[in-house]
């Protein structure tokens, strides 16, 4: 709990504080009076990156801290969770009613987290060469590939974004109206045995099917398969959450960055569907596919989409061909809460539906999700789309 | 013209080597039966970033060629120029119009390599203490600031990009439907003026006004104002192409990168506008303010824009709120050519209109520049935009 | 026990693991038959630099190991202690000869790493911004500087280095002949004080006192005290195991680099004494010093060494002149234990006479430590030297 | 004259614009009264490492520098020349005396500066895929390798370096006793032909041969034949200043590190010798070999050295064991001269000899050259030596 493999990556404890941090300053200390902090320095420690509350411990450098232990990260843990609870039952309506959008606020950030923590334990863990499991799977996956069919869609004004009801990050607001031409989206998302394919067919070795800064990064770093692969004896491996086991055909792929997915649908002489498609396709989508409720880890082959997409939600997180940028009339919220998304719109693309990893009271339809184009570590594959005629 | 001052600066030689090797390459050797090229290791050596031509010199290595010489390579550009001289007098009718194409190409590469040449030549003189001049120019300019009015666009679904006819480059194409909200457009744009007043009111030391990426560049850079500026006894000083002089307020901010271009519009309780708002409002303008043809080499100030934009094309490059990607329907050309836009299609903000060292001839209200937000060596500055009830 | 705070720096995890590898590599490998490795892939993980066994696990990785744990780590260590003892029992007693010399120096290598735990956990938490002591200490030291006296030493054709009796490292041997010319040697190391006096006179800023290296390495790494030390309110304070406290003038300035004490020196127009003649100096010294064994576990003041020298041995390693290089007739041991001193014979320098945190059985007159010429992170500190006539 | 390749390097024109300003530095300012700074900017540009003469240009960015022109810098040197020739024929005999040591030094200082404008145009060639020549060179060498033998001295207490009369560098002094062992040295430097034996028996691939930083240097820089050295279809081929040819067997190495001559040493069971053993064999020694006057520059075969070493003086420098220190009782100049030599005095090795690009009036047996281990650009080779019994 300990460990930082990487600057993107946190230890699971510094996790475990941070999102007790977030309720502890943005909680507590506003509403709760005479709330006695639980310790000072904490406040930079676990400030992850909020620039108006203060400073800020360097994100390199989680992987520093050998105090607090994890014992005391649980007693900072309970001590605020205990806070909270006071507060919560000893409140009026009115500062209810205050808190009640922050507290909302601060569960969807926590399952944020949650996420993370996997994501993060499995690279540490596969920094070790003696690749050790986080939670062991015996269950054995059929490798079906199921067929894959594309759905159409008629070019119109269409409106995207959440609604004023109900909760969405701001990122998701507000709703408002696009023009989309007319396009097709693939029934499922690209499966490892589709992306064997396009491996074996040279893709990491053909210039024209990537960006340049794509290019660029698989020389830099020597990519030629999937994060997490190896090959052993001729045979494809991934380490998983449950160990290191051989790739299944059926799968859908995932640990590729947003080069990669680019590059694998311009070979497959498709491209990546814009988020304002994906949100159309999307909507009244029903959870099919693994989510973190099924306690999979890892996304396990779907069934054929041949007249309708299904898989849009959970599974893997799918690359999607828009940078992050404000929708028309975005504005960000007033205080340091307004630092949660705002200020990361550049150099990140969406990436959309959440993966066997997300809660599913996290995900909806409207869903933003960024990474910047090199990100590799997270859950991510891809779902293709076409122009239509 | 040797020298080269970082990795995206190339020597003055190096581009003119470079622009002779693309009429070698794409039109002698393919159109003219048995040429013989002028040297075979220059197909390496002034390859910009071809991939599918073959193997590339190191970009930042371009400074470590002292050979060939200067002398050298203008024997080289005389040799390219008399063969495809004799090319052109001697081929039907039906070989011509398939040059046309590519001899067109290469004059527009050969302006765009015009402008680079004078900003790297900048770059490169910025960085010796000794301060030299490219050329001096003792003109007196009138300190005095327009007023700056703002225009007012109805919503719409709108048609943006270059239509069929005339010459374009390919990521300008295909015109096609967006839907635009309403908006208004700043008359001219941001003046040295208003961009100190940026400064001074803590600018550059309020997080909230940036975006992270931004707040990170500006503290690794140590960045506290646009680059080529410097403080001499309390008064702002900027190198240019006719040595170091002081800031004239009334003259349109250049050299700042779009985080700082971004975090200004926010501090003026603006924002940047997108590119098809821009293109709308750019639509039939007149160019009247310093292209490469006045020969200033340096943005002077501009007349007021009360009732519509001025100054839209020419005087400085305007920052974009829009990614760089690729326009619905957008295909890349076959071949090598293709390369010269499509794989630049990420990571980076489209800019508009030109500046004072872009030939008149090569700038049009369709054209899309691109760099990465933290550039700041091309002559990019801005205009604000603002959303409409 | 995990964390690796920088590259020179291993986990307590680390080094425990280390040097029961070295058992089982060195002792029971060759002499156990039937001997049953704990876990082959610890070979790998444990090696520290000893090419001949085979590969080594990147040494500034040591800090993402999550795996083995602390308790697998500890079972290791009974493991091979088990099989020891099995071994020493049951062998024969030329095999018990054999395995002497092996047992002997895996003692000592034992002690190295019990010094290097305490500088590196020393390390870990002065990174830590709650700056956690490892073991409180109440005690008050008076602080009261002992007066510093000279000895002098004829010149004369000596002998250096350990005789054939007796443990020592390979690099003590062979004892040779070497020349030294008259010199004196300073009573006691210096003082925090006159390391004081010597920052307030400028010595961080007079280049003229600094060797080249030395002169960048703390423009470099905006060094202008020793390593640890802060200024608080206009007091400095050191961070020690036992917390942060303010500095004591009387104690022996430590965690200074060999430039710093170069520097020093210099400034103090003496100079840094050869290892020669450090050696003769100490030649019959009696231990008086803090070693390992009176717990201080930082350097107290030591009384005054007027007629001759005293704190030889323990307190703090004092910084010779010498590069560490071989000594004449110098020959490695066979086989992999040939690589435990001779290969860094290059770009370090000697330092004698152990620490404060050094095991009493551990240190002795003819003992050669060397670090780089960097290296704050140990116990250093320094003595002065001088010609004369 | 302008392109810079490494840090090491420096563009021809800033090595004349340096040795320039060191005749105005040392010799005009001090002691020409009236004299007028040619520009007082060049202090700061062309003041190579002398913190105490004021600001340091800094050397990475020599290749900046497009600005002076290589006229500009001619005129200086003319400008300097001229004023050095009235002063000297104007000045008493009492200012003549004053002035001789730093013009004997500066005339020193300047023959140092020939030999690193060939290192470094060697380097800027070799970086070039042109694979330029300096000069041609159409001479066909013989390539039959001379038979080696060994010459030896006995053991004694000897004196070394330069005595009072005559120039030497501070480093050389004072002559100074040192007890030196029995040993023997060869008659000859190492030829290409036996270190490309040692090559082919695997001496790149030997971990037991190296020191550990040397290890490391051969692997991050992928080192396995000396510099300047590439394989053509199976024949090794060396860029010289007359191009690029195959390697003449019978040649003496040459850009080989320390760390390369002292792993070869190891594998032909000899070592390098100290600089005491190279001083006292060279005693009396006859220049015989290339220096810069033949113009050969590169290292030709020498004559067999069977009863007596040749080739002492000339044709490579060669690496000794000695780390560079300072003598028994050195001292440095007073003033900024005193950086000449003194501070460098950590991390680097002792050469001795010259090479083929040395002036013959330059060399001599005191001589010490030092560069740091891991250096290759200048002319470096290497001579065995071995204990005698």
């Amino acid at each position: 709990m300990v460990v930082q493999s990487m600057d993107d990556v946190s230890p699971s404890k510094w996790h475990l504080a941070h999102t007790t941090w977030f309720f502890e300053t943005f909680v507590l200390e506003p509403f709760y009076p005479g709330y006695r902090c639980f310790n000072p320095a904490y406040a930079v420690l676990f400030n992850s990156y909020y620039n108006s509350v203060g400073d800020i411990y360097p994100r390199p450098d989680r992987g520093l801290l050998s105090r607090p232990t994890v014992a005391e990260v649980y007693d900072y843990r309970e001590h605020v969770d205990a806070a909270v609870t006071v507060l919560m039952s000893r409140a009026d309506q009115r500062t209810c009613g205050a808190i009640a959008d922050v507290m909302t606020l601060g569960c969807h950030h926590e399952q944020q987290h949650q996420e993370l923590i996997l994501t993060d334990i499995k690279h540490v863990l596969s920094c070790n060469p003696l690749q050790p499991a986080y939670r062991a799977n015996s269950e054995q996956v059929a490798d079906v590939t199921a067929s894959m069919g594309w759905a159409r869609y008629e070019a119109g004004l269409v409106r995207i974004g959440a609604g004023a009801e109900g909760f969405a990050f701001d990122n998701e607001r507000p709703r408002h109206r696009t023009y989309v031409a007319p396009f097709e989206l693939a029934g499922r998302p690209v499966t490892n045995g589709e992306y064997i394919d396009f491996m074996e067919d040279g893709g990491y070795r053909q210039p024209g099917l990537w960006l340049s800064d794509g290019w660029n990064m698989i020389h830099e770093r020597r990519c030629t398969m999937p994060l997490y692969w190896q090959l052993r004896d001729g045979v494809y491996h991934a380490h998983t959450l449950s160990g290191t086991r051989p790739v299944v055909r059926a799968e859908p792929v995932c640990h590729v960055s947003y080069y990669e997915a680019d590059a694998f649908a311009r070979w497959a002489e498709a491209r990546l569907p814009t988020e304002a498609e994906w949100e159309i396709a999307s909507e009244g989508a029903t959870i099919g596919a693994d989510l973190l409720e099924t306690g999979a880890l890892h996304p396990r082959p779907t069934r054929g989409g041949d007249t309708e997409p299904v898989a849009m939600l959970g599974n893997v997180w799918e690359w999607t061909s828009s940078p992050y940028t404000a929708y028309p009339g975005y504005k960000t919220a007033a205080g340091a809460l307004g630092e949660y998304n705002g200020k990361f719109m550049s150099g990140q693309m969406v990436l959309r539906g959440g993966s066997c990893l997300t809660a599913a009271t996290h995900i909806r339809s409207t869903y933003r999700n960024f990474f910047p184009p090199d990100a590799r570590w997270q859950m991510t594959g891809l779902r293709l789309a076409r122009d239509a005629r």
